[in-house]
This record gives C-alpha cells, sequence and structure tokens, in this order.
C-alpha cells in the first residue's frame, strides 16, 4: 500500500483505461491507421425508469482527456507485460490529445440517440479515451440524473445529500457531489464534496453522540449549547419523547435555541406530523422537520401527497448510487473514420454513422416539444443546435466551460421546460419524440 | 480544475466524511469526553439476493485509518467555515489515530450481526473515521459479494471484469479490482487496476476497429499477424459469417493463429454452439469461445445449463457496480462508551452492545454448520474465532496482513465450505444460522 493508493495521480491517467484499447492503439500504430475517426457517446436506450437523463460530467471527461500523459513508469508497467514494443511505447510517450471534442451542454435533458460528447481526432487518439470518458460521464449523468428526481418529488422543500457512506468509493463521491450541485439538491454532509463544488455542507449529529452520554437530554443540551440553531437526532429511543426533550430544552430560564429536529426512523408521515404538533403546540412553528431513513423520490413523492409536515429530507443510499438504474446502457461508438460512415449491424446494438447534431424545438409557451438528430453538417431549419465545441486541436475552449451555478440554473430552467409528463416520477406514456434527419433516416434499423 | 482533481490526496483524506463527525468531534472535545469508544461495522441485513456478504476491504481501510491527517491547507478550509474554532482546530491538527481495529479476515463470507471491523479509540478518534471506513469496505465488500458470484455461476469457467466504464469512478474501479481478485475473477481489462492488483489483463478488439478497416477479415488478419493466438469479436456484421472469416484466416499458406473468438449480441448459447461446430469441423477444437454482452450471473448459469459452449465469459455492467444490490445495510455503531454498553432503540435499527467476537463451527465434514456472536470476553466453549487485531495503538501490526493471493484462496476455500443451500443463486430456504450468546441475547429485540 503506498501512500497515494487511494488516489489516481495524473501519471497514471492514461492507464485508466481497457487493455483492448492500448492493443488495438498498438495495432493503428503499426498499420500506420491515423485518419481522423469521430466517436459519439450515446444512450442506446433510457432506464426504465428515467423519463430523460441530466448530461453530466462532460467538463470534466472533457478536461482530463486533453491531460492523459503517459509517465515513464507507467510506460516502464506497460513494457513490462511483454505486449508492446519499443517502437509503439516510444509513440505514446508523446502521446497528447490533438483533437476536438464538441458536447452538450452539462444540465441539458438527453434522449436515445443523442451524442453526449462527440470525440474527433486521429483515431488511436480517440479510441484511448473510451473508457475514462465513460467512466467519468457515466457517475455524473447516472447520480444528476436521480438527484433531480429528488428535487422534482420535493416540490420546493430542500433535499440534502447524506450520501458518502454507501457511495462506490471516493471518486464517486467527490463527482457525485459535483452532480446533485448541478441537479439542485440543497446541500451535503460531504465535506471535501461540499468544498470543491461549493455545495452547502448540512450535517445534524448520529446516534452515537446521543449514545455516549448519560442520557438524551443532556447530548441534546451539550449539542444544542455548543452550536444554537441546530438540528437535533430525536430518534434514539422514542421520537416523539425526544422532541418533548427538544421543546422543554428551548423551554424555561436556560433555554437554548434548536433548528430542527431530524428523524430517521419509524413512520415519518405520522411521527411529522406528531412532532409538528408538539412543536406548534408549544408555539415553536419555526422549528424545523428533517426526516432521513431509506428516502427515496417516490417516498417523499408519498409523504407530500400526505402533507407530511418536512421540511429538509436527508437522502442517502438511494441517491449515492442511484439504486433503481445505477447503470447505464451509455455508448462510445466509432461513427465515421477517414471521413466514410461507420455502421454496425449487431443485433440490438445497431448505431447511427457520421458525427451529429441535436437540435431541439420549443412550442410556442417554450416548452421543449421535439428533438431531431442529424448530421452536423446537414442542414434541417430551424431548431436550436444543442452539441458545440469545448475542444479544439486539443485545448479546451475556456469560453465553452460553465460554471457549476449556471448548470444549475440551466437545470432548473430545462425542467420547467420538459412536458409535464416527462417530469413525472413514472415511465411517461409517450416518450419524447426524437426524430433522424433525412440522411439519418436511411441509416436506420429494427 | 487542479491537475490532481481526480485524485484525493493523503492531505485530503481526513475532509473525506460527513460534516456530522466534525460537528461531533468538537463537541467531545468541548466536553472533555475523551474516554474509549468501541464502533462495530456490521450488516443489519443482507440484500434480498445474498446468502451472504465476502467482507471485502478491511486491510485497506485499517491503513487508511492510519493513514488520516489534517493538512494545514484543510485545517484552513475547516476555519473558512465558521463551523469551528481554534482550539479545536489545534487539536484536529495533531489528529491521529490512536486506537485498535479488529478485523475478519478479508475473503471471509459473513452474515448478520458479525462485526466486518470493530474500531476502539478515545471517541472522537473512533467517531471521524465512519464516513471513510464505510465507504471503501462497502465499495469492495459489494463488489466481491457479485464477483463470487459469477464465479459461482461459471463452474470452472473464466469470469473475466470488463466493468471499468460502466463502473462509478475511478476509486471504485480500482477498489473493484482487488475485489474482483479476491473473489476469484481471472482477469480484468482494467490496466491500472490489473497492474496495481496483480490481476491478469485481458482484452480483445472493439467493434470500432473492425469498422476502421475496409472489410472485416482485413481487420481481423492485422490484428491477429501482430497478436497471434489473439481474441477476434465476431459479431460486427454477422457473428458466424465473422466466424468463418476466422476459420479462413487459420488456414491456408499464410495462416494466422486465433486464440479464441468472441460473441458480444444475440443468442450467445445458440450463437456458441454454431460456432463450436464451424470451429470443431474445420478441426480447430483448440479455439475458445468468449462470450459478452449483459451477462450476469443468472444468464451465464442460465447458458452453462444449456450446456453453451462457452469458455470465457466477460462480464461489465452486472459485475461493475453489483447491479441487483448496488448497496448495502452496512452499519458503523457505537456499541461501547467508557466501558458501558450503548443500545439504541430505533424502530427496526437496534443494535446490540459491547465489543463483540464470533466463532464459527463446523460439522464433522469442516462445513460450516452455524456461527455464535458473542462478547468478545465471553467464554463460548469451542469454535473458530474470527475477528483478529489488525491496529494496535495506531500502528498496522503488518503480520496481521495477508496478500491477495491468500485472500482469494481463502475466499476459494470458504465458498466449498458453505453449506450448499448458501452457495445457490437464488435465496437459500433457511438463512445461514447466527446465534447470540447468552450475554448478547438478553439485549435482542424484535
Amino acid at each position: 500500500m503506498t501512500a497515494s493508493s487511494l488516489a489516481v495521480q495524473d501519471e497514471d491517467l492514461a492507464l485508466v483505461t481497457d487493455l483492448y484499447q492500448l492493443t488495438m492503439l498498438q495495432a493503428y500504430f503499426k498499420e500506420d491507421m491515423d485518419e481522423r475517426g469521430v466517436f459519439s457517446l450515446y444512450f442506446r436506450r433510457l432506464p426504465d425508469s428515467r423519463n430523460f437523463m441530466l448530461a453530466c460530467g462532460q467538463q470534466y471527461a472533457a478536461g482530463l482527456a486533453t491531460r492523459v500523459r503517459f509517465s515513464q513508469a507507467g510506460l516502464d508497467r506497460l513494457a513490462a507485460t511483454g505486449r508492446f514494443d519499443h517502437d509503439f511505447l516510444a509513440w505514446l510517450k508523446d502521446y497528447r490529445f490533438s483533437g476536438d471534442i464538441w458536447t452538450l451542454p452539462e444540465g441539458t435533458p438527453v434522449f436515445p440517440n443523442e451524442p453526449l460528447m462527440e470525440v474527433e481526432a486521429p483515431i488511436a487518439e480517440a479510441q484511448l479515451l473510451e473508457s475514462l470518458i465513460m467512466n467519468q460521464v457515466q457517475v455524473e449523468t447516472t447520480l444528476a440524473s436521480k438527484a433531480v428526481r429528488l428535487v422534482i418529488a420535493a416540490r420546493g422543500r430542500q433535499v440534502v445529500d447524506f450520501g458518502l457512506r454507501r457511495m462506490h468509493g471516493v471518486d464517486a463521491a467527490m463527482r457525485g457531489v459535483r452532480a446533485y450541485r448541478a441537479a439542485g439538491l440543497d446541500g451535503t454532509s460531504n465535506v471535501l464534496g461540499g468544498l470543491r463544488h461549493d455545495l452547502t455542507l448540512s450535517g445534524t449529529m448520529a446516534h452515537s453522540y446521543v449514545l455516549a452520554h448519560n442520557d438524551e437530554m443532556e447530548a441534546f443540551r451539550q449539542f444544542a449549547k455548543l452550536y444554537p440553531g441546530t438540528t437535533l437526532l430525536v430518534d434514539t429511543y422514542d421520537t416523539l419523547a425526544g422532541v418533548d426533550k427538544v421543546i422543554e430544552l428551548m423551554e424555561g430560564p436556560d433555554a437554548i435555541q434548536v433548528g430542527a429536529v431530524r428523524l430517521d426512523s419509524g413512520d415519518l408521515g405520522e411521527l411529522a406530523r406528531g412532532s409538528r404538533e408538539r412543536l406548534d403546540a408549544a408555539c415553536f412553528e419555526q422549528v424545523k422537520i428533517v426526516a432521513s431513513s431509506s428516502l427515496d423520490e417516490y417516498k417523499i413523492a408519498e409523504l407530500l401527497a400526505n402533507d407530511a409536515p418536512i421540511d429538509v429530507f436527508g437522502v442517502g443510499t438511494a441517491l449515492g448510487v442511484s439504486t433503481d438504474a445505477p447503470v447505464t446502457d451509455l455508448s462510445y461508438k466509432l461513427v465515421e473514420y477517414a471521413g466514410k460512415p461507420c455502421v454496425k449491424n449487431s443485433p440490438g446494438k445497431v448505431n447511427l454513422p457520421y458525427r451529429k447534431q441535436v437540435y431541439r424545438f420549443r412550442d410556442i409557451q417554450g416548452r421543449y416539444q421535439r428533438d431531431l438528430v442529424s448530421r452536423r453538417e446537414e442542414s434541417v431549419g430551424e431548431g436550436e443546435a444543442l452539441l458545440a465545441p469545448m475542444v479544439k486541436a486539443g485545448e479546451i475552449l475556456e469560453d465553452s466551460l460553465a460554471d457549476l451555478e449556471t448548470i444549475r440554473q440551466r437545470v432548473s430552467q430545462s425542467i420547467e421546460d420538459l412536458p409535464p409528463d416527462l417530469r413525472r416520477l413514472e415511465a411517461a406514456a409517450t416518450p419524447y419524440p426524437v426524430s433522424l434527419s433525412d440522411e439519418l433516416k436511411r441509416w436506420q434499423q429494427d
């Protein structure tokens, strides 16, 4: 175990790839195949429980793409596998991405067959990046797409990320907080993630704190004295008795102000009502109710449909790994090589050739009405062209980058602009209409 | 975006935590609560589709635990939140874990209520580590527990990890390969993961390589010439026609040796039979068949039940995120403080107090028969005590560490030793019997 083993350093970034990328690269090198290839990153289909995905992570992936280099240590490790020869390794030493990347703006709702990214470069350069780009765009897009459903379900109540402990490793936890901020979550318990991605840090207390004290009241008093206005966790022994203690704490001569109580077990709707009644009866209408414990978008919607007086939802497990759709059918496919179309015919895995553009059409109220996917150069009349360049000749176009607040606003507006049926948590009666241009249509198969 | 943003450096490790850990730490500091606490990491219950979990990641997590330090940069960031005062931050600056950690050996099948780890230290030190330990043990245990099901389903055929692109970030991909090696997988496509954790690198070619060539035969010839004995991907256009081309390539005066063909779409069982027939008829019995495309343990079992002549299974999506059980009900609970038992009564979340030991009893054939969870010091007679110290007074006990090959052998033997009903992919008729010692029994609740 080395001191840096939690990390993947930039010098190792080039090895975050699948072996076949490197064996194909060596083949391209030996065959002098260095014409430009275009790879398109898109969803073949959406998970059953998603009416749209929220494209996220392209900026970060594009940034990584421009930074991939092979270190001497990395090349030595590859040499030691016996699979690569000297000439090729010398060529890898000089590898740097010299191509172009077009992306859909982050935070844009995306549908099947619409490229989130298109990478165009001498074929080997673009091929190498497949695994890293997919890994990184996949995680942010998956988690942003889950988070936005929580935001929709919460109808304006706050939603806070408690998922760090349930997520798949530390990189996921960092990418996740970025995705959650983009999707509109209100806070996170993840300290490093929140600090890195400027999402409000949020936290209460654990049961262990209560248990370590002689009694619950003592724990509440100590904690609230140190953190006036804090949230107290009231379910360690008996939730409503816990609320009574909080009220006791807030009354009398040595009264201490408490901001909220947190419920973390039992029937959250019933306990929230009971807590609210007690708090209101004691004239603490300003004290909020935070609920957590196995929440997801469906449970939040159900709680609110039953008028549960919950102000803040803390979501861990379901959010942290997007439990119902932890993975997507994202593809990174060669669609063009040396200017010629590339199409594969494998059953159920047909792809559309050529580099593309996505046009989004709005109705008279400004709502999304339909999309059209075309060849990039094809003339299709009106519609908003969504794909734009982010990397040109291996360099990030700084003007193309959006800050997270901009992306968050874009998401918020996009959700407003979606057809209402698509905003629902359940599968839409009809999927969002995405049609193909005339030039692409002839490649379409069953 | 900084140059190290894919990484979490050791200097940031202390901030990979939930905010409430730090606010509780400050409270413990202010209250002079520095007695020893014991936290127990265990499953409250198993995922529905798992008869056991394979404990994995404890060594790595223990190593991280001993390395957590607050850097000045980290402390400055915490100070800037306005939540922490100077005295406490000065105390954090000197933070280092001084306690003990006991662990179940990695690769051990584990059941509900059995601690995978117990962390004992002045309460603040052990509290801080909760989020990081859970995050890291969770990901390795989840992925090892999925991987071993694939190994079981494959009944001796090879299983190879193709999951990098579908996994949640790069840390998951690195921890995952370690877990896969422990669980008995035969290879991985993940270059850095395989190099770090000494798992055989495996890879074939992508459709893009075939598509970039003028025709499939040309692609096959070039690739096989460069890599004699390689695997050729035959489904880009028509699988069986692809196999015919491979046979053509292996015949005649300029014959090139091919090691395997890979099927990646369609009815894998039927296509494997068709491929095998063609290869055998041409006297290429030695050429193997690799299958991939949305495989999981159930599909592998079904293919083999139907005698599909597949030699190697490449598994991506289902393995990479453990699709059917991407998350577990892992808890890290305070069970003892200052020598006194800690028990919480929240509905459905009751915990058992005191630091513990797990005893495993075997039948006369050496098979696991039942487990007994007791207080650590309790005398229970016979049985193999599973928990052992790994960290003592903040230092790793080097003798306690097992190398990955040892862990892999332990897994392999453990699977043999499980009651046959628990080795099945389906839920066992009766769960594995785990009973409580007399001293723990009286704390048990519904």
